[in-house]
């Protein structure tokens, strides 16, 4: 009974079943789930259950970007609980001007104001809401092969399958194909064409859905969990020249590519524009305390100075989430954590993944910037069949997910790709370590096929 | 420099310096505030930017239950903090499994499985995605006279002036009119009355709707910010008995009235029947972290067995929240909250609110139960003239919310009404401190009138 381990085994166990008694889990059926117990995380580390570490290859689901127990956000949240939990959106609190003012230093352009959420979904779907009344149109034009939250409308801008089952048609949304030349939508066989055919293909869905019925162009500055697309030179610009042409507003969403993820503070400034709203959320605090938001450019602001702007929540601006969120931007800031992602990717994940590319036959392509890669595995890589159908799984890629397990590494998955998104705060050596897992396992599910 | 009074006004001058230049603020025109600061809070008060101390007559927007700071939830947070901040929804969390098992063992019926989210509005947006996917229709019903959240879906359930901007007509929802005695939408002149012609009111609707095209009813069991409505006897048995007729979800939205507000765990046992959902938020934790939910019955919960549920968010579960939900609940079951509120409305707040009642001619009616009560004010009690029109204010209400806090005591103002919302943790003492502010205000505004 005094023993450590044991209790804390017991513990695990009373988690899990009490956890398959009452906790319903999301994008789960659930009678069909076994989930692992975490009982412990530091670092770049999760324990399991049964006391096994694992390096976090993940940060969960791409938000602990500083790691697991960072001391100083645990501190920063520690006080802030002792000082003063929570107030209501309508008043002002120091954390809350502060961690406003640190995330409009980093904004590109002048989105200078900022509107908290409580995560990703809702920062869109306010952000969305804002570009309709600023320009009295309705219409939303969206991605393929992207993600944008769960609630109604955020999942009805979403180009993934996750649409599929909310979609009754009534939302508003258009979708359209980005650029991709791995899985070209225009047949581009060159990053040039691709960016070139993707833009005329935009101007096309704008002329003739009719620019004067489109709100907004609402897209990820690079689509993450869709695949870590990074856009080609000269796109973004290109939308933002689109979007200008005809007073369209542009919101980059940022919720998964911002706060150091892609090696920039935001994902956007590789195209080198600014748009008219960015949303973020994860990274923002690391995911300590549930938060979002909306940085505003100044013209959507004036649309809200003089008339009510209509949408709010009870924890806007909530102030243990943002007192994290200070100290998550104050860290980021002092330990250079922007520069480090940044080196990561150009010292370790690009030349590696480069080089488990050229030695495993299922790997179709290795992309990615900064700590934010994806490996795409195909069965084939003449025809480019996916390791697992669209929207699906498939042996293979349990496989290579169990293979990771059991080495020691936890790995994100989706579809036919693994993402390499471990915190920007991971050492070299420690990526090495992941990645040596990851040509391990990859070697071991070659060798079965 | 040295003085503390001084830098904590000057730290409070900073703040509200940062918030005019960086906070967008929710539900308003930014340029037409000007935000009061909040600097500290401690129980039933908090101290505005000049450090003068104001009697919480509101719980902030109805959610400090506990009051502020409670010294439990505190410690939660800072050792839930200390241990583990935050693990994706996808694993089990000690934290996580105990909030669902506590909040499953007080909700009534079988609601015995608990989906997290992150406050209200996404509550009901996945409630009512469960009942669509559940019923396999489209249409959701609601009443007037109601607040659901600021997300899109469900700020077009929503049946109050917020959601006029946000109505493109799109969003499956159909309003009806819900049992309110004092501005009868049946020429009711009693509360039997009223009840029946409510009922028969929605079941016309429903019949003429087309009861197969009904996915759900939403309401709250007592609608609250739009005048805290306590259904007359009867009514909510007798939405459940129409909506098992048809097939039809009831979902019930405690976020602002469950938790102990109408001194019951839950609103909805006033009227001793079991919705096929429950929606919560706010009182769950006093709001010390964001967190919301939906508690399932069985019935949906089989739905989505093997079916995968086409919903979730980053944050779903967030161990931080669920910690503070715990302490929450379990301080709730040791302090006797619930009993405690309950003897407030039956002891200070009834019959000291009706004494009001009495003396003050602008008073039109006064209703409510436990710490969740409403003064309906009027410029003629003949015609029931409200004393600031639907939607908007009036120099009248403006005048008695400044007499208000000028006297000490933050009110919640809603219209033409005033709220008495505290903490449920307030003394008897500290609410009759309270009700003689306003009792002194009324007199300065009847007397000006
Ligand atoms: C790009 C992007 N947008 C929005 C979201 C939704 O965020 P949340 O889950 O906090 O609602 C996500 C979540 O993964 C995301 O990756
Ligand atoms: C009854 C009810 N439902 C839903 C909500 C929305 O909750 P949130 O602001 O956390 O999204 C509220 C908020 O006041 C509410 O009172």
């Amino acid at each position: 009974m005094s023993d450590p381990t044991r209790s804390a085994l017991t513990d695990a166990d009373r988690a899990y079943e009490l956890d398959r008694a009452h906790v319903f889990h999301s994008w789960s059926a659930q009678g069909q789930i076994d989930p692992m117990v975490v009982t412990k995380a530091e670092g770049s580390y999760v324990w399991d259950g049964d006391g096994n570490r694992l390096l976090d290859f993940t940060s969960q689901l791409v938000f602990t970007n500083l790691g697991h127990q960072h001391p100083r956000i645990v501190a920063a949240i520690q006080e802030q609980a002792a000082t003063l939990c929570t107030v209501a959106p309508a008043y002002v609190n120091g954390a809350r001007s502060e961690a406003a003012r640190l995330i409009a230093s980093h904004t590109p352009g002048d989105l200078n104001r900022i509107f908290f959420t409580n995560g990703g979904a809702d920062a869109n779907e306010h952000a969305i809401r804002m570009a309709r009344l600023h320009t009295g149109r309705q219409k939303v034009l969206s991605t393929y092969r992207s993600y944008h939250g769960g609630t109604h409308l955020a999942v009805n801008v979403t180009g993934d399958p996750r649409r599929w089952p909310n979609d009754n048609g009534s939302s508003g949304t258009v979708h359209f194909f980005g650029p991709f030349l791995y899985r070209s939508a225009f047949a581009a066989t060159t990053e040039e064409e691709e960016c070139q055919r993707a833009l005329a293909h935009l101007e096309q869905v704008i002329a003739l859905e009719g620019p004067g019925t489109i709100a907004a162009v609402i897209l990820e500055s690079i689509p993450g969990t869709a695949g870590v697309m990074i856009p080609p030179p000269g796109y973004l610009q290109g939308v933002r020249e689109l979007c200008d042409r005809h007073g369209i507003v542009l919101i980059a969403d940022e919720v998964m590519a911002g706060f150091g993820r892609a090696g920039r503070w935001f994902a956007i400034e590789h195209g080198d524009v600014a748009p008219d709203l960015l949303t973020f959320a994860k990274g923002v605090n690391s995911g300590y305390v549930p938060l979002g938001g909306v940085a505003i450019n100044d013209a959507v602001y004036r649309t809200f100075e003089d008339r009510v702007y209509p949408g709010g929540l009870t924890y806007s601006g909530h102030p243990l989430a943002c007192a994290a969120a200070v100290a998550t931007i104050q860290t980021m800031e002092d330990d250079g954590i922007v520069q480090h992602a940044a080196a990561l990717g150009d010292d370790v994940f690009g030349p590696r993944l480069a080089d488990l590319a050229a030695r495993h036959e299922c790997i179709g392509e290795v992309r990615g910037t900064g700590a934010f890669w994806a490996i795409e595995l195909v069965s084939d890589r003449e025809t480019r069949e996916p390791l697992a159908p669209y929207g699906g799984s498939s042996p293979a890629m349990a496989a290579l997910i169990g293979a990771c397990t059991r080495r020691g590494l936890l790995p994100f998955a989706n579809v036919n790709r693994i993402h390499v998104v471990p915190p920007l705060t991971i050492s070299a050596a420690e990526a090495v370590e992941g990645l040596d897992v990851l040509d391990a396992a990859l070697s071991e599910i070659g060798a079965r096929q």
